[in-house]
């Protein structure tokens, strides 16, 4: 048996591993014995034992970090990408020609319109012939799509909670797509590894601050992949909030009811969209950060607000798994015909 | 002067001491001169010395917690209720035989309507005829009423900093008032000093939760105060969120614009609105709470969102403070005649 | 291979489940093909939904808590006793006439002296017969006992990362075993579950407090365990702090040295003495504890203070892994002739 | 009264006053009616609005941050220099030109011994002359000398809290001076307003790390200061741990006894030693930060642990108040014949 899984063995390179998506993405294949990391490469740090930056990976990850240098790789079967919206599409292009499959945890492929790209992430777009190519791997609403995939864009953590949060009650046109309001809260690791005093542990405990109101990059995401599942316009307002935690993310969705349903119903249809989902949970209680953190999952919880006619939907991830590495696993996974959950269960 | 002082003293107590308002009402009364603090009561605590439950007033309030005796007490000037609600109402009506002035800290005396009251607070108004007398304690609104009230119903926390965002807009015609979403974020003193394991740190702790949406006994107090205001309908969805901090709340607020206008104009609106207010401070920049934590200060910045024709207003304030204690000394000056921020500053 | 598993699964059953050691257990053990958990009891939470009170179990636990009724059950082959200190030694003898095997995770039987159990634990002890058999079950000290224990002794956690330190420069003849200082801060959930203003969020967050100076029902654990193992009296400070962190004991030791020895010297003592320890890890930098935190892992780093002749020494795990639920199926695995990292990896 | 105030006004500047030393100065400062403070400096926030950085000190601090200028100033009464080590030493000459007294919160003019200070802090004193002339500003022990200084070396957060623990029981010869262990714990403000990946609050979070164990720069001033203080070798084990609080130390002294006293002698021996000392409060409880945070004080509690024969000693203050800017003012006020107390009561 050792051997049949030598054969099968998935080889893994991760492109811009010694940020936490990436370091995440080491700590979920750490475990498995089907996959070999072969290759971690970083920036900065380029050179480095992994477990010098991520103590918690020693005796985990004997690796060091290697400098990316692009073109001069060994073939692999699937290659990571965790660098920044920007440094994305200027590594991919090249990695195609010795990675099989490729998913990208920035923002630079999930984007249809390069128009909108540059709005919203400030630059211009350089591998804009990927673009049509590239899947939004949500596997919730694409999982047939990824399965085909060479290039997959994995999503943005705040749209993995506000879509799949939405889905159901859109493409039931229980809510109107155009007046939707996405209130979420994000633990700080989703701003990444970085060295900054915004970031410092002063600056942030005992604090909240909301940030990039009405020009976060999130905002068009949502917008058009939910526009593209039901075939109607929507229109997001979305303000994202930084508080004290480390990781998880609260999302709170106001929408207004087209229809007179009830709760019952509501939730009919979520756990009807979902029955197939393994990793999208229906609550009859309010969700909790702690109930998702460090798991693949999503929970999902519903009020009607009949003074208001205001349809609330909670959902709550861990932006490092299901809003970053875990989903990116899933992606794999669903690329390689494996079972979707090998990994994260 | 020092005499002067003594002649003019305001004798103070304090009915219900032993809780997170009670403890930062003595903290604020503490540093006064014009202020003697007679009579601190509490329940189960009572016959304790305050700097065992409170170290941090250890040689500061050197008195112990008494049983509260209704009828047995000498006058005093001032009273300040910090019970649950549902107490309060108990012991308003025999406190005003010895105190002139009585600020109720709960949320019997907020709202006009008992009916309402019942709906939302899931038992019987006991002290009914009060309710007309009772005046709503937040001085941007009411400062006259306030100065002239001998019973002064204190604003909850939520609907402080909810009230306070949306004055403006909607007393000139700015917003629907019809369609308004309040996001908030509460730090756990608000919940009160309690055992129970759902306000146990390892509960909170990297962790957020919503409660009581759709149901919150805020949601009328909030749209009944503002109705007021405008003389016109006003109709809110509200969702609070436990957060783990201590102090502070954070308001999102979400309306629809009902007319063209700028940044610089609905600005201009909140300035001139709150152009005598000492405690409200207009921000170019966005909020954050540790700005006023510990302070009664409420910090108030806005955000037009051009692409859903929103106006998007943020409010912070500290919820013991603002939201409770500092705002029923500033209530206590205004009655007294006193500078409204005479240990506030 | 799964009829194979079936055949050979460990039936389990957990009382006192509901607390967060009993979760932590659920938690560990959910995830593994060759158990089959039974049973888990509960007090006040008997009749619930496991995943109502820890909704990250959801779909993971598909039990509810049971009442405890001692003398009716069916055989399984490990009970796990998850019950305060004072209950276990009251549920344990009926316990062994259905469960073949048990691990007591509280204090009951790790003191093999009932006089020192009765002098720091304040009440009577009422399974004295057992104590002689039972087995202090901390693998890095006594594995091969434990392999042939029906009745384990589970350490606590903060003698776990305290011994663990110790032994092997006491074992070597290093440091003087009557002048050890033992600082060691913990992570709430430490405290248990429970109900009280003391271990609330506001009372503990932005705040450390010590406790149980010099009476702590650990100190006998540390010293007796110590002095069996080298066979020398050993006398230790120990002074355990409350920190505002959820999981994770950091454990700080400051002896003396008796001989002239280099950091190097004392390094290899450690990396002999745990060279078949799976889960010691020692460290050439000062541990965090967020290396270990849900993992089994204790690590370990040193310095030598040239100046005051002192060697130092750092100790790191996770309370409710190695320092409770992690190391009892460690102790699991032990008693039953499998891996001793199955399920901790 | 205005005037007379005006007239006695002490003029003040702060150099270095963007770190949170300085803004706590400054905040402590803004309070006052008979300060004018007329300058603040910084490095790279040179030019920009105090409350950008600070927004808590909007409308109470209306200043810009200047850049340093050497020699180019006019007169000020006190200046506080809140600058790193080794750049407190450059300006400190210069400034005495137009500043007549001069508060130095750094390390620079702590140790009197420039050898020592080269070897703890690695790099060479600039200004080796005004080290004899500079009090150490810690107003419990030199109160008469710091009432006639010109240049105050303000103790360090660490020192403050441990020789305030320290000198009761040293000057009574009850402890022994050679085997002292300092175990602190320190809030993440004492490591300042920082960039760094290390101070960020995803690695900080959750999480706990000693560091600099035995080479820390207060470790020669507190030996050199409590050895001045009794005549006699002092040596002290000093391990400082950070942990996820914004503010606070608290440190935990065990020294061993050379005496039989019972701890209501040892109380009477700190209470007598500090019965003059408005800030120091020995307590009959454990202590904890909450009680002290954002204020002067300083709580100490001890334990006598007779199987050890150890002295237990527990000291807290909050380090930017009593371990910084509070003390700093402690120190002004003495300078200037003011009560101890004004501004930090």
């Amino acid at each position: 048996m050792q051997e049949e899984f030598i054969e099968n063995m998935t080889s893994v390179a991760i492109i811009g591993a010694s940020g936490y998506s990436g370091a995440e993405l080491m700590r979920l294949l750490a475990g498995r014995e089907d996959v070999c990391l072969k290759k971690v490469t970083a920036g900065a740090s380029a050179g480095q034992r992994v477990d010098l930056l991520y103590p918690d990976l020693a005796g985990r990850v004997p690796l060091s970090f290697e400098e990316f240098l692009p073109g001069k790789s060994e073939q692999v079967d699937v290659a990571f990408v965790a660098l920044p919206s920007g440094e994305g599409m200027r590594v991919v292009p090249g990695l195609r020609s010795w990675a099989s499959r490729v998913i990208d945890l920035g923002g630079d492929f999930r984007l249809k319109s390069h128009a909108l790209y540059e709005q919203y992430y400030k630059h211009a777009h350089t591998a804009v012939d990927l673009l049509s190519e590239a899947v939004y791997g949500l596997p919730e609403l694409n999982a047939q799509k990824i399965a085909r995939a060479s290039l997959v864009a994995n999503p943005g953590c705040y749209p993995t909670s506000a879509i799949l949060a939405l889905l159901p009650p859109l493409k039931e046109g229980l809510v109107d797509p155009e007046r939707i309001v996405i209130n979420s809260l994000s633990g700080v690791s989703g701003a990444g590894r970085s060295a900054s005093v915004d970031m410092s542990f002063s600056e942030l405990n005992e604090n909240v601050r909301a940030y990039k109101l009405g020009v976060h990059q999130h905002v068009p995401e949502i917008e058009s992949v939910l526009q593209e599942a039901i075939g109607q316009r929507v229109s997001v307002s979305f303000v994202p909030h930084l508080i004290p935690i480390t990781r998880g993310i609260y999302t709170t969705v106001y929408t207004t009811l087209l229809q007179e349903v009830n709760e019952d119903e509501v939730l009919a249809a979520y756990d009807s969209y979902y029955r197939k989902a393994q990793f999208v949970r229906i609550k009859r209680q309010v969700p909790q950060i702690q109930a998702v953190v460090r798991t693949n999952f999503c929970d999902i919880g519903i009020t009607i607000e009949r003074r208001t006619g205001r349809l609330i939907i909670i959902s709550v991830i861990d932006n490092l798994v299901k809003g970053a590495a875990g989903q990116a696993i899933q992606n794999m996974n669903l690329m390689l015909g494996l079972p979707e959950n090998r990994g994260l269960a």
